[in-house]
């Protein structure tokens, strides 16, 4: 069984070109320990369930399998990249090379319009400097293992074509929040320029009272791109006025195998 | 500054190609929490003292730096993969395609003749299974995140020519234990196969009383190829008779930048 982190992306600055493997986006985005569990099947399901699911039909069709199944504790299309997540554990159920899986992943991302840096983020892991836009094997990176847990909460996802909508100013935001990150590379300053990015493309505006919270109980905030998510630090209890949040620790292993066992693919 | 975990290969099966991007080995490898640091200087030094070492020099060459601080707590040439470690950790210093520097490093050691599969275990990291013989862009692995810390001791180096001179059943008897190692992925079996490939090409001989004393003592232990080196599960007080040994976990983050800071690099 295939195990990909899921990933949560702070700053982007989206770049779409013809060819899929030039597209992709600038930014910062970390994995994290949860994520989406695969193994083949005769057909395509999610928790047990038959999906349709465009990027990972992509990719099942790319390697010749009929079906996977999909495991992930994890809300789809809430923020967490679990387009992405997929369509890498996917890809690696099969015997090929590693960096031709990512890029096929990605390929299958952009064409579905499901991601443009998710898969980048997830085949490095860690927290993840996206400095060019393309495919994981021409991208440059900068990524760092950061020892550190932080909390979860998702109220839901957000309408994508509205925020593509506005493309073009989210792409010079995010340039110019992605820039702000580099001048010092920190805990604080990801959620100082996350939220900071979040504010100005006015994208925050569905979470902005779970942030104010957790900052009012002297804890740290920001949102996931593109749900109605939010990341935080010492945020526990502030977000649990709002849902049920949860924790997990930044991964930094990238899309890896794993045995059988572990709590949450017990049944299988 | 950059930090490239060393690697511990433990089977492995060489294949040399004409072109060094086609050279490599299969086999089983695996990363661990002790490697070492690189930052741009003047001059090529290691742990402070100017030092030649043409894998690391043919490195600077192409990403055009004058030279690199290299530091680690690890022995060069027992084993440990530093070459490798030293080759990615370098050629990280350059703001290029990540893939393309696991290429560079790759092919720095092929050509210095000193490493084959070393680096493709780096850039992948964890328990890496590499299951073609190539470059990390177009190698095919199968990669594992075990959670488990280990102990080893090193007495020092073993001649590398003596090696190659018998490649030819290196290779053979490689395959075959790869192929056990493959038939359960387990801890236990690493180590069943790993002595199993060390005993029978002769290569145990320098290190076999160490494992037997871990044995005895009721733990598993192995030989890191290649070098006076053994690496082994609760085999810490055993080793302690021979020498002094040190703990270190697998580590499947692979290459990385790193904050100054840290116990090892206090001083810097």
């Amino acid at each position: 069984m295939i195990f990909c982190p899921a990933a949560i992306s702070c700053i982007f600055s989206p770049q779409i070109d013809k060819d899929p493997m030039k597209s992709g986006s600038l930014g910062v985005g970390f994995t994290i320990s949860r994520g989406v569990y695969a193994k083949p099947s005769a057909d395509l399901r999610w928790n047990g369930k038959k999906i349709i699911f465009p990027t990972v039909e992509y990719v099942l069709r790319e390697i010749k399998m009929e079906g996977v199944e999909l495991f992930s504790e994890l809300p789809l299309g809430c923020g967490f990249g679990l387009s992405g997540a997929s369509a890498l554990a996917t890809a690696f159920l099969a015997d090929r090379p590693a960096v031709e899986l990512y890029d096929l992943a990605h390929v299958a991302e952009v064409v579905n319009l499901t991601g443009l840096g998710t898969v980048s983020t997830q085949a490095f892991s860690g927290l993840v400097i996206r400095k060019t836009a393309s495919c994981p094997s021409s991208i440059v990176v900068e990524r760092y293992n950061w020892n550190c847990e932080l909390d979860f909460l998702s109220l839901g996802s957000i309408s994508t074509s509205e925020v593509l909508s506005k493309r073009k100013d989210i792409a010079d935001v995010g340039k110019k929040w992605l820039k702000e990150f580099m001048k010092e590379i920190s805990l604080r300053n990801l959620f100082r320029c996350s939220k900071g990015f979040a504010e100005e493309t006015g994208l925050i505006e569905p979470v902005r009272d779970l942030i104010e919270a957790v900052e009012s109980a002297g804890g740290m905030a920001s949102m996931a791109m593109l749900g109605k998510t939010v990341f935080a630090y010492k945020g526990f209890e502030a977000l649990r006025e709002f849902g049920e949040p949860f924790k997990a620790k930044i991964d930094c292993c990238g899309v890896r195998k794993v045995e059988g066992g572990g709590n949450s693919v017990q049944n299988w």
